[in-house]
């Protein structure tokens, strides 16, 4: 059964779910409906899936959809889908599918061409034309990876021509200001509200939720200490949820490297027992003995401050 | 019936086709029939669909496809279908379907995030086990749309691994000193024989021949010239490859800018009498009435030196 | 005697020139006094030194001041000086120093980071700032080589912020609706006067001049050729000026080349008997023998039509 | 005293010092002598001045040299300047003119228009001529900043071609098998040793020295925990370095953002009474009264578990 369509009213977490592969390169069904059910055991408020580190531009077309469907079935929560693609017809095709099989909105992030603000709005302008206007869709505003920079006025402009723009997936770097700047146009009646939810890895988290997001976005590998940090931000609990936030910067921050950060969130979750291969589609970065070392040491030294990092070394 | 494979002894002129639509932005057959046989008319020793230039980015998978098997059953002459995607699931899969169709050879050009010599020689590497060891490709190298520079050590190198390799679309600007490094490693017994067909709007046409090129493969909107410009330099002419160039190059020079470079193409196209609409996809550049006033006069004053030129205005 | 500060009203041909230098590396005056000259002598209403193709990266400071000195007092017209810098302090410093030397104006080309909009306007804010406030100046704007992109909306703000800025050296690319549209916003108000001089190698001036720009700003070898073409246009001789501009077009497109183009402009001055020497300071492209050949047929075949170009071959 | 000249055997911290400045933009030569008088007191083995974070571009040549001299005079320890100019010109006259005034050696960034691994190999090359074949010199390798992305083999290539090349600023990320592989490369006798010392914020600092790094040259506001941090890991005191390294990472994370890092630097370092302002050069990027209460909190928090991080408010 499918969640309702996504709202600017969402808050939370929204975990963007790799996509798991067995060693041979087919997907992994098993691990997926595994995942998928530890992220509704984590209490994610929603799922993303096919995003930048969920290997979509390694899946055919059938594939995606069927992965999207799946998930859909599986949960209760809504399930963004990732739509980025070079061109409309191929982002129209894949957003009519999804929708039908149940998904409740869709992401967009712009292609790394574009450079004036009036190039990016005309962009989003297109990109809603070609998927629809009642599809509600997700801004993915991440510069370090696409090379867009959206100034907060840009990111107005498109939330004031779109409808169906309701959600922003926040990963510019620097990013604070940004959050501020936004919900400061919320408050002088010049935007209406916008979900503002935190990618990045959630290196930033800890002050993105008291700068006024909404939560996260990310794949961070334990999802279940980001739903727990959202909801002591929310409670107002300061202290503890920086305490929990600290304990896990080390390993955060080791997977949030560009390249290889999908290599150490596959391999923990299958220290985690959730995927049974941490097989990539190629090309695929994958871990040094020494890279494995290291998780492994930030796991153990984890353990010591959060119990859900104590795990059992992978069997070879 | 398909033309054989590709080899590194092509020569001549492969037309880099538009795509053409009907004002409603379906795919308009009979245009593209007619464009079709306007090139087997015009001499072509090949033909290239869902390049750059051909839209292929607004076209689903289908329409692709079935382009590519329409202008396949409709010719003699090799036709080379452009697979550049994102990632490999869909240059795969499209790759297995214009084949089967019978494509003589898919064209790849690299994604424009490429930067250092191994990221280049292993993206094709890569690209090439996606596709098949069976299939021949094309290198695309043009640096100015795609960021991504691909020294004549670079290409070697894809050449020397990858046995499919069997031409390049050569568009680097400055260009002609990478020909004749290139006809260069051939002579020295460093590299195997490249079809070397160059692109670039024809800008340098007249010295590519002249340093080593086989011939063109672009899209200007004079086809016929190109080939008559190849054959003259293949027989010696250099005078009258020059005259015949000269007298281009200002309509050539035009419509080799990027952005608007496709609709002067389709508007002389139109006015030409080969397609029924200039129609393009969206996101559409399109010409002012300035601009058309200009390729009128470019026109005018082409028709003067080469009777290809004397057209018929556009009914309104 | 220096010329008076350029304004928006400035209109012709102001000739970027080349630095000379002796085969040691030493500025060579003689030859830049006779530069300077033969432009005076070619009827130019301006001359640009020390810009992108003056190799100003490669002259220290005091170099680069006594260059300019050099060419304002030995002319009536006025001479902007290229003060492009990766910081404000070194802008502000050759700024103060050409001006008290009498300078007309200097020109600003944007930094390649910068994206946004408003980065653009702020970069040019704070140059102004800079320069000081009495300092006309010209924006450059050439995507091609400066990967920054200003829509004619950023022009027009900076324009509006900035009374220092008076003229635009127009190179973007395609950029003849660019020229359209600035001139558009003075004709509805909403703009005041701009001088638009075009670069690009002048590979559009027989259309730009059409669209309204006032002339050229560019270093192709054949200045005189420039003025002429821009006073054709400017008495309405329009079949007279794209003919002269057709016959020089084959040369131009060839020396518009980036990278290379520097070396075929000293190699033409060097034959017309302006340069004593074709040396560039490192890093320096050169000709190959194949390009030098390439030049010597271009100007051959222009030579029939347009005798300015019937030279002698070089001494060896 | 000046230091002798930095070699390849080089360890330690070597302190990326920002400029201080005065309110009204002067260079504030007290603070500068308390900073330098502090980094000699915090252990340093060496001191870079006029780096990517010193403000560098917006200092007038003599203004540059100046400080270089001074901080030469006042420490027994190497100083590095860096000397990363747009030309070669700029480039060798600052280096001379340091070098005569006492520095150790210059650090040369490649500009961001660098592509190919031999236009990278070719730069540094000229640079190692302009500056002269007796100055040592630092490669700093930072992507993020300067979109230039440099493999081993090419890092290797510039070791072997230049006898000044002697050290690696290694700011990549991801970095740390960069490291590793440089190290395989000296051990398999394939290149000669390199001082390795880590920029990038000290963002992955603590594996950094376990891959091999000779220890750290950045700016983070607590150069004396730097000290400590290289110390316990030359000792093999592991969980003493990563328990320290944990400490500082929210704040250092925090402090290592693009753009807005050098003024959280600033802040902590008037805190620490060290600078007598926080003031930048235009364009400065400046800290929101939200952003100085988060670092407030971090450092806050950070004084729970390292002394030196209690400090007082400043005064307003």
């Amino acid at each position: 059964m499918p969640g309702s369509p996504i709202t600017s009213s969402a808050r939370g977490v929204f975990a963007i779910a790799p996509t798991p592969f067995t060693p041979d390169g087919a997907v992994d069904t098993t691990s997926l409906d595994r995942l998928t059910d530890f992220y509704t055991a984590s209490g994610v408020t929603g799922i993303t899936v096919l995003g930048q580190l969920g290997e979509a531009p390694k899946l055919a077309h059938d594939e995606a959809v069927a992965i999207a469907a799946r998930v859909v079935r599986r949960v209760q929560v809504p399930v963004v889908v990732g739509v980025s693609a070079p061109g409309f017809a191929a982002m129209r095709s894949l957003t009519a599918a999804v929708m039908d099989a149940g998904a409740a909105g869709v992401m967009i992030a712009p292609p790394n061409t574009l450079r004036t603000d009036d190039q990016i709005t005309a962009y989003y302008r297109n990109a809603a034309q070609a998927i629809g206007p009642d599809v509600p869709f997700v801004i993915q505003d991440y510069p370090l990876t696409f090379s867009v920079v959206m100034t907060p006025k840009v990111i107005r402009a498109i939330v004031a021509e779109n409808p169906g723009c309701v959600m922003l997936k926040h990963e510019d770097w620097p990013g604070l200001e940004k959050i501020s700047a936004l919900r400061g146009f919320e408050r002088d009646g010049s935007m209406r509200r916008l979900s503002i939810l935190c990618g990045n890895g959630g290196l930033f988290l800890d002050f993105e939720t008291e700068r006024g997001a909404d939560g996260a976005m990310t794949g961070y590998c334990f999802p279940d200490m980001l739903v727990e940090l959202v909801e002591l931000a929310a409670r107002g609990e300061r202290e503890a949820a920086h305490d929990l936030f600290d304990a896990h910067l080390p390993l955060l921050r080791y997977e949030q490297q560009p390249g290889v950060g999908l290599a150490v969130r596959k391999y923990v979750f299958a220290r985690r027992g959730i995927l049974d291969h941490e097989a990539q589609r190629a090309p695929a970065a994958t871990l040094s003995a020494a890279a494995r070392a290291e998780v492994d040491l930030l796991l153990e030294r984890l353990a010591r401050r959060d119990g859900r990092a104590r795990l059992s070394p992978l069997a070879r």
